[in-house]
């Protein structure tokens, strides 16, 4: 298997849901389960940045001003570590720095696998036409996912009403700190206010690494239906996208079976 | 604060322990809470890595053996790339690998944190006179340890009988990939026959970070105290020890408050 690089701690939370997605896709992968000497495990680097610093450190709204220089400097100087660590591949383990995806990894030589890529080919093999995306506000309000989903095809909602957007930006805050008291319901009413009930299939994107907090019942899962409505978990749609890039040629001539990937909430 | 370097994947259930017990020290530590900005976070490069590989590469039982070399330098290279990622301060997360302590970090420049010697101050400070010791073969049957606890004027037992200590080798296994059945009372079973029902207080190492599996109210826990047996979390000892080391002058100021570390559960 080749070596992981992925920069994580933005936040700790989705990290821990990264390794523990790949190292149970592992375990399947190799049939984990005889006992005596234990399974390959891919080699990682992961380099946990600190929240706070990135948090200050984001520009503003113009995309263009030279006030997010810093920003994409402290996300590209971790990759550059990865890099010099000697991983083959790496991802960026959150959504938000991925609205500065094309700055980041300016210069970055190994293959930086996108978030908003890996979510836009798992909504068009599933034939997802459109969608409500819930995450921070750069991620809701910015171009940039939304113009990799439209090149699949997929048109990308915004919360209906700023007060919608601003009641999920305030969530993602409190669940980060461990609280977000009735959080899937308050998602809830944001997806009944933003997306039509008559509307033929209601696909809700949780696009930002604390939202499937509010769901425990998603956690090891890339899609879950709840009352009628699909809820993309993108960490876990992005993990796997990571470790089927890991996978030696000869490791790929035995992919996992769809079914074996459930197998992996056994493993806990 | 410094930042941490953390040598992971041995295996990768307690990296998550380690990791998620910093964060949550740093939060308590910050007094998150308020919303807005997150809170300042350590920076961290952990290094994960293949526990297959790693068990491959274990040597003979004379731990002078030339056999222990290559496994010796694979966790060197890995604290080797850990200071060249600008950690200021490493661990390895895990018991096992502290049997080669002395090997595997001859040469590296920065501080890397004991586990052995963090669980020996912890049972000072308690003062604990003896304990059972259980782990890996290593950790049960070398001398390192001991020779640790020896220098608290601590003493420590393996377990009574090879068919115990083999017990619990396997116990690990399974709770490696995801098993161990009635892991708990297995241990107990261990206990029961190793340490004199009649000893004044009955202490009892889990001295591998698979072992705290086996009893979930111990997470986040140091020292929990079951049917008057004592049980000391190695992992949780040991992760303590490493965020403490990373407060610079002004945060030791200011320690948290040994009841405010409790806190640490209402955060996940």
């Amino acid at each position: 298997m080749k070596k992981l690089g992925m920069v994580g701690g933005i936040g700790w939370q989705s990290t821990i849901d990264y390794y523990k997605a790949i190292c149970r896709l592992s375990l399947v992968h190799h049939s984990a389960g005889a006992g005596g000497r234990p399974p390959p495990m891919p080699e990682m680097t992961i380099e946990s940045l600190d929240i706070g610093k990135s948090y200050g450190l984001r520009g503003g709204s113009n995309r263009n001003d030279v006030s997010w220089v810093r920003y994409d400097q402290y996300f590209r100087s971790a990759l550059q570590r990865i890099e010099d660590s000697g991983a083959d591949v790496a991802i960026i383990a959150s959504n938000t720095p991925h609205n500065r995806y094309s700055y980041i990894t300016a210069g970055i030589r190994i293959p930086v696998l996108s978030i908003f890529d890996a979510v836009a080919r798992h909504c068009a093999r599933l034939d997802i036409a459109e969608m409500l995306v819930l995450g921070t506000a750069p991620t809701m309000d910015g171009p940039e996912f939304a113009d990799v989903l439209a090149r699949q095809g997929i048109v990308a909602h915004a919360p209906a009403s700023r007060a919608a957007r601003e009641s999920i930006v305030a969530l993602i805050s409190e669940l980060y700190a461990g609280r977000g008291e009735a959080a899937a319901a308050r998602i809830r009413r944001v997806v009944d206010e933003s997306v039509p009930r008559g509307a033929a299939t209601r696909v809700v994107c949780l696009a930002c690494g604390e939202l499937p907090l509010a769901f425990p019942q998603i956690e090891g899962e890339t899609d879950m239906v709840l009352d009628g409505i699909r809820y993309l978990n993108t960490t876990m749609i992005h993990a796997q996208a990571a470790f089927d890039a890991l996978l030696d040629d000869g490791d790929a001539a035995a992919p996992p079976l769809l079914q074996d990937r459930h197998r992996i909430h056994a493993l806990d």
